[in-house]
């Protein structure tokens, strides 16, 4: 029980200290840390945070999926691939199962969280509707590594319409 | 079972990503990233580094502690409060408890964990003993947090002799 909270409170953090590191390398005249509203200064930084926090869920993604029983990864279909994402790595992680799957059967995928537990703390207003993305670069990442160490390539972005809700695009890499 | 790994996959990769930025201020001349051994620049950075992983452990412990029931925070007496430490927030955090806890009965305590979690994947070789502080930094954090949450201010250090094996001292500060 308390493990799911002590990962929410840990990804908390990390967030938090990336984001007040801002290591923008070039952040112009004039920019602060301090609350200037959305777009503006420091973008450059935020989008490299970003960047930090994908990868290291990809590695983490990585280091889940190859903890997974052997007999799990033998069927290799790729629908079945993204069907256990679904249910075994979100349980690992979440201890949910992923509410819905879609697919267009060319590649494209959409993973729906209608109660995402990273966003469930700040869903209370629509004001923090534009914070949201830094809370789900680390999981694009995580799926993006469990999907490399089950031989497929992706790219994988996620959005948001309503908080909690949130959906996570997934496109299979075929070349 | 898997958020086990979950947190240490998540700590590993938060350790690395803060040693790899080492925001050392004044690195000196001739100072890189690279491996060049142990002392020498960067030591600015690391020393940030690990009070930055102690901060954020500090925040998780006082939210962790917060969770707490209730009834468990009724008991004050500071060594059921370290005893609490050493068995449920350590079983919250790492599955296990901790292997003694010894005290002066003056404000100083020594708790040990014999096979710590964080340090087993690094306890293969002797050489890896310089590198064992900076996973001790967040644990010890976590402890502070824990005790500043039920009332107890305190000092919290650790120590490595023999991996995986290690030792916490919380010196209570009573002014």
């Amino acid at each position: 029980m308390a493990d799911a909270v002590l990962f929410e409170f840990l990804h908390t953090e990390m967030v938090a200290e990336l984001w007040a590191q801002d290591p923008d390398p070039d952040p112009g005249p004039g920019v602060s840390a301090g609350p200037g509203g959305g777009g503006g200064g420091g973008w450059g930084g935020q989008k490299m945070s970003l960047s930090v926090l994908e990868g290291m869920g990809f590695r983490v993604g990585q280091a889940m999926a190859e903890r997974l029983p052997r007999e799990t990864l033998a069927f290799r279909e790729e629908l079945d691939v993204l069907k256990f994402l679904c249910k075994d790595l979100w349980v690992a992680v979440f201890q949910k199962q992923m509410d819905s799957l879609r697919t267009n059967h060319q590649g494209t995928y959409v993973l729906q969280d209608n109660s995402f537990p990273l966003l469930i703390r700040m869903s209370s207003g629509l004001q923090y509707l534009e914070e949201a993305p830094k809370f789900l670069a680390f999981t694009c990442g995580i799926l993006r590594g469990a999907l490399s160490t089950l031989g497929i390539k992706s790219l994988v972005t996620a959005s948001v319409a309503a908080l909690p809700a949130c959906k996570f695009q997934v496109v299979i890499q075929r070349c």
